[in-house]
């Protein structure tokens, strides 16, 4: 998430007990987990394995567990558990609001949308022109509806991501990450019943221009649709994946996190999309093929007894 | 959707613009999608292809895009877009009528029914004798519901069916095609919570008497159950589907659409049914086969290694 | 479930119109179904295949359609329908109580546990310290929630068991067991958008301490998971299962009923358990194996062609 306004990096160290090494008049302008970071970001690193990485990222301010030397113009915050400033910096900024009324006064809702009754509608959320909410919709704060948008019943915008921080030796293994990142429907977009769009755990979760979804549809923190993609009934997908534009998952298709559907592929139904795939293909099966080469093996498996009885003789 | 009076034809035509060739002196009762039309309705086909199905079709009156001679006692309306005047059609005789309250003016409910707190009950809708509505369900506007009807919580009944007019050369591929039809629960039915049943595109999706539906099921536009049929949870079905009496599919099970799973038949948890099947069998697996031929073919694949040692010598 | 005191032998026989061999003086404490009864328990049985199981078990009192001899201090209640006589007794000890207000007046809510709008909590539930229940959840009767519980917008606790006596010789061949049971949240459990967890049948559906579900879980009646289980997206379990300590199940897989996945196990997305599985071990596929074994499957498949080629020559 981006800060409303850029804050000293000492105010920063502050508040987290830090260390600062490097340049300590800076400002920042926002945090973000090492999957989205930019410039002015703060971002934290708790395992030597990517200390490496977060502190040559495109981040300014890196939140580390241990005293290194750090490239110019950047600063490394020093403390012991990097996780816990992380969740410090982001209750601080970006508090747990509870909303006790079904449309906060901190919301904007375009006076021509139709909203039905029994939607609930939290803080800093922003509903464009000519939208359409039914009923026992939830959008959560901080979510962006673009114009012309349609949410039917059910459907909730901008759940917690499920990402956990887990150490297996201590008695409750997961502990929930507080999420600062939103929601954006963009314009035409049009969202089934009982779906669940969950916001980014630090960047945001966006619906491209037109896409449409079914019923049931899943979709995980930071995931990217780009335009006019088309997700049938109970597809899911997992975090920070991307699916760039014109992209077609037929019924119950699930997809892993972190990984890229190219433009315009098509996926048949229960396929499950384990890897990167390229656009302009038409994929089926678990793990996902070409549809054509799926389909040859499906024919293969039905060869087996006849080639069984030429070599064993039955 | 049927008019709630005959419409002259004239009317119609004056409506969308268009040309009538044929019988201009009769009057429209209806209007549906081609795969549903019966006498005295209207229909439209916007490519040569279809031309002659929708002609030749129930329907008494065709939107159409090109002058063509007419059957005896049909009319054509010829216009330019024939999706278009289809859409100005519904929205004109089945305006969408947004409610303000949760319990509509417009809708019949028996006083033996058991309505939970914050239950959404829309437009014209008509629930029975001996009902249970639990909280948070949403009941979208011309649903019937029959006698002895139980609806857990979260449920939608009567969103909108995923069914639109796609055109990959303009901005937004997808348009959404207005609904006009119904869903309509028989006797005796019982849905689970977090369900989705979609109403018709133009005609109605209808659970039939006795059925019951499991949790998170969800049942596309225009599909039709008969009496008895048993639905694990997750099963996804699409639109226009036909489930003879007394049909079993376990959880997870995804159906293709506009095809018909025959009486009694039995398909595993997990499997895709992309083709007809007949009734009385039992089935699994992606595509469905027969359960046993499904398993006979696990146990071949099992065998692979065996026949490679044959053959290759290792 | 138990009783709120013991009940008379004698009572309860004439609640259901029973003959009492055996012991007639003693006090029932409570009603359940043969999968988990105890010393005290009301039990019913129907079918002679399982009369022995019924007799021998935990169970104190046995609701039977045959007159028998009877062990030692135990006694039989004798009548024409036992499924009946079960339905009457849960109806009568304890009766649906519709509730016409969002919040119970029999509800127990802890002061610091934060409750969004439009939230349903049902009679005699429990919630406890520290916990958060985001908007248009639905909390049915007898839930208990523990302390630092958080449950996601849209989901359903305390739905109804997908349970049916099933008789095909009737108009309507399902008729649902009235469930008497309970869903129990331990301490730390946190609960995704849009999930259902349906109560038990007689007995309770537990969530263990620490466990995460993802968005729409669904987790059938009497289903027990242990501790620190994760739960991705769309997984579906069944009836009756038990997940012991540290099972993680990921996106999309089924479960089927009356199972029991071993601790620490690991199933990959999309699989369908169908049998026990030992705990330790990695999983996938439908049905699931363990995943080295799959994944080899999946190589041996490619392999069909070249063997073919050798054996056939082309």
């Amino acid at each position: 998430m981006q800060f409303s306004s850029p804050i000293e990096i000492q105010t920063i160290a502050k508040l987290i007990g830090a260390k600062i090494i490097g340049n300590d008049s800076a400002h920042a302008t926002g945090i973000n987990e090492i999957h989205k970071v930019s410039f002015g970001d703060l971002v934290f690193v708790d395992h030597p394995k990517y200390y490496d990485k977060c502190i040559n990222s495109a981040a300014s301010f890196i939140i580390i567990n241990k005293e290194m030397s750090c490239p110019n113009g950047k600063a490394l915050l020093v403390v012991d558990n990097p996780f816990e400033s992380y969740c410090t910096i982001v209750n601080t900024y970006r508090p747990f609001e509870p909303s006790n009324s079904m449309l906060s006064d901190s919301a904007v809702v375009d006076k021509s949308a139709v909203i039905f009754p029994n939607v609930f509608i939290g803080n800093h959320v922003s509903i464009g022109k000519n939208c359409i909410i039914y009923p026992n919709v939830t959008i959560m704060d901080h979510c962006i509806i673009g114009d012309h948008v349609v949410i039917q019943s059910g459907t909730v915008i901008g759940s917690n991501a499920f990402y956990y921080n887990t150490k297996k030796d201590r008695e409750v293994w997961y502990k929930k990450m507080p999420d600062c990142g939103r929601v954006i429907l963009e314009d035409f977009v049009e969202i089934g019943a009982n779906c669940t769009i969950d916001r980014g755990v630090s960047h945001d979760t966006i619906i491209g221009r037109g896409s449409k979804l079914d019923n049931m549809v899943h979709i995980g923190h930071d995931t990217i649709l780009g335009k006019n993609c088309l997700l049938a009934a109970q597809v899911a997908i997992a975090g920070a994946t991307t699916l760039e534009d014109g992209v077609t998952l037929w019924g119950q298709v699930g997809v892993n996190k972190t990984l890229t559907i190219g433009e315009n592929a098509v996926v048949f139904g229960q396929s499950g999309v384990t890897n990167d795939i390229e656009g302009g293909k038409v994929y089926w099966g678990t793990p996902v093929q070409e549809a054509k080469t799926k389909q040859r093996e499906l024919v293969w498996v039905k060869r087996i007894p006849e080639l069984w009885e030429k070599v064993m003789g039955r």
